[in-house]
């Protein structure tokens, strides 16, 4: 038992060598992530030779965990009765996912080598949102009937286990298809063998409904620990399961898109070395000119100040600083209240106690930047480097610090509830967009300190 | 079967009428997530009445799943007997959990009212870093002989499963306690009784080490799709195990911490609401003020040119926009390989493939926000709002803007990579630590293109 279970230079060799059979007990023993990241080390014209290699389940489980380009290149390559087979093994949500993933003209081709029901059922699924619970549930669960005994349980499960997603957790289900309780693996092991399904299952289940988003699932079987959820429809009958390796991608999904919003980027699926320059690009641009354009605003406050701050050019010299400053500030709140609202901890309702903590924050961080400002103004700048601090420069200075810290947490700790109110995404409430906004507001309150306190 | 299980304001209110009975009943039916949320909802001298109402498992799930506070206070309000019947409830990673969030006198209440192995057990688990695998497994898990039968197996499993973290993946042992393979429930269904465990075990399955990062243990409990991983010592002799709910409250933990540090703040562990803002003054300060001791460097550069910029205000006046396009292309660069580096898609001997990608995507965006910045000089600076924009003038800004960009994705680029290959939390690389080195480098470029162009 080793940490790599196979090498990838041993197997490349094995190829290379066509030492085929070797190959393939090598990488039978092998899992499905570990194959595909091999297949990765691999030149196109070889994907098809190791695919055929593997046992047929395991290809399946292997085919499952490549890249929707690599998906598409095997599929190409299988014969009608290939294609066939890898389908016939994979869970509906898998193949529902590779059916989203392909070009039309393979679509159709996965249909047309799909069984009448398999295909009613894609269709089924394919009408649900991509991001819903429906858009991510599979089909392949067991389900129980109330007055079956464990023995029959155990029997059917020993049956039909292989095609199920999950067998440890099972749903009853009334003659309508609602569902009524749930069952575990672990709960019929300890009931004795004549017990009634009715009796052992548990009633008061949590589920959730196929038009659910899908972060919320992925959120209710975290909080529940659960190693699936039920989804029902409006009418409460079982229409599929989610199960918790799909809530983790759904997760990791979340996360990574919260990431890229929050640092001004369209969201990319794909692995960083596997995304061309030029997708870079089109996720990179579009927020960049916005906020370049947007920052015209500073322009215009700094335009329309230029005469006096000629006479004061030193002034100029702390603008980098306030503005950063407000920006990190903001950023701060904003990111803070985002997480909250996306882990739920926080509502719009609650917007009167966040901005009288975020205040109370903003008064505490102000002050310790004004103190620490000012012993520096004196400190480093006038005594260390002999620039011209005054009196009354330093004071316009840090009181600048104290108000825009003050505004930077009000703004960035209100925009992202607002957001979320009128239906936004409060994560592009984050640090680029607040900066914009803060930038603004620290020059305003700077040059009209200035003005006042200097008598510009 | 409803969404939330039961209503708050129905069982406080069974509460203030003392109708123990139904409440307890209502409670009964909850899943412990639930019941922790509505502890939140009531006053601590409720806290231990709730607490006694709860049918003892259940209390001990409910437990787990409350906050160190809360925690501390029920212990404090138990007798010795009934913290002893609680710590028989837990598993031994929430009972290590527990442990190291008590101050001292609780430790060693729990300590003094455990039994003598799971003292040993603790002290052993104690011993290994928080953030390992060894820090978070946990001890309970069903251990398999080779010789054993398939019945036998079923018979350990119905005997002890009930003290285990998880029996749907069991675990197969040598006389020396190393792990020689792994059995599912799953498998156990489809063998026939007599079917020896050595026979039907996975010989080759993933484990992790007690040492490894647990962020890594959680991304392999991803990657495989796995309900649990073993934990083996360095000589592979298996000392626990760590199951997929625990991987999720890293992943989620991580998360959280990697959003506080990309954004200029300490990582709190507390829901914000319930974050003092003393505290979050605390999780803030640091980060602002070295940040805005750092800008003494752009203002520094300023001062330096003085002079030539009191000869030309209109220059002033783009300050702002050269530096957030900076900082926001930088933060873009960092972001995407501070994440890429925590997913594993690229290490530091990636470095020369990214330094050229990012090249290529600097060209590009360097190229068109220069031309977007250029039309908008002179269409709306110049024409609309009268500015007085010259040719030269405009090239320097935007050249400035092109190779800003370049520098800002370049360090963006390289420094999570240098802070991970020096061992620093590449995450504290991201946005407002770029932005501060940006900044620098877009004003020393802005003035002496300047001089250069505009003959300063």
């Amino acid at each position: 038992m080793e940490r790599t279970v196979f090498s990838f230079d041993q197997a490349v060799n094995l190829l290379q060598t066509k030492k085929y059979a070797t190959l393939r007990s090598l990488l039978s023993d092998a899992e499905p992530a570990d194959i595909a990241e091999f297949f990765e080390q691999i030149t196109r014209n070889q994907y098809a030779i190791v695919f055929r290699i593997l046992p047929k389940e395991l290809a399946a489980e292997v085919f499952v965990e490549l890249d929707s380009e690599l998906q598409q290149i095997l599929i190409e390559s299988f014969s009608d009765i290939e294609l066939k087979e890898v389908l016939e093994e994979l869970y509906m949500d898998d193949t529902v996912d590779l059916i989203e993933e392909m070009p039309a003209n393979v679509v159709k081709r996965i249909l047309a080598n799909s069984t009448g029901e398999d295909r009613k059922t894609i269709n089924e699924l394919l009408k649900y949102p991509d991001d819903s619970a429906g858009g991510i549930m599979t089909t392949e669960f067991v389900r129980f009937k109330q007055n079956m005994t464990v023995e029959e349980a155990f029997e059917m499960l020993r049956r039909d286990a292989i095609d199920k997603e999950t067998i440890y957790t099972c749903y009853v289900t009334d003659v309508n298809s609602h569902l009524i309780g749930i069952v575990t693996v672990l709960s019929l092991l300890l009931a004795s063998k004549d017990a009634l399904i009715g009796d052992i299952m548990e009633e008061n289940a949590v589920c959730v409904y196929t038009l659910d988003d899908k972060e919320f699932v992925a959120a209710q079987i975290g909080k529940y620990d659960v190693l699936a959820l039920p989804v029902v429809d409006a009418e409460h009958r079982l229409v599929g399961i989610v199960t918790v390796d799909d809530a983790i991608d759904v997760m990791h999904e979340e996360t990574e898109e919260d990431f890229a919003k929050m640092n001004a980027m369209l969201p990319t699926e794909k692995p960083y070395l596997k995304t061309s320059s030029f997708e870079l690009w089109k996720s990179r641009i579009p927020w960049l000119l916005l906020l370049m354009v947007s920052a015209t605003f500073t322009g215009m406050i700094i335009s329309s100040f230029e005469e006096a701050l000629a006479t004061q050019v030193i002034l100029t010299a702390f603008i980098p600083m306030l503005m950063d400053t407000g920006g990190n500030s903001g950023g701060q709140a904003s990111v803070t209240i985002i997480r909250a609202l996306s882990m739920g901890e926080v509502r719009f309702g609650d917007l009167l106690r966040i901005v009288w903590k975020e205040t109370a924050v903003a008064l505490m961080c102000g002050l310790t930047l004004a103190a620490v400002c000012f012993a520096k103004l004196f400190v480093v700048d006038k005594w260390l480097m002999g620039t011209e601090i005054t009196m009354p420069i330093a004071l316009v200075i840090c009181l600048t610090l104290c108000i825009t810290v003050f505004c930077a947490k009000l703004i960035g700790c209100t925009l992202p509830l607002l957001a979320k109110k009128i239906g936004f995404d409060p994560a592009v409430m984050a640090s680029p967009f607040i900066t914009t906004i803060v930038d603004a507001v620290s020059l305003l309150v700077y040059f009209q300190l200035a003005k006042l306190l200097l008598k510009l």
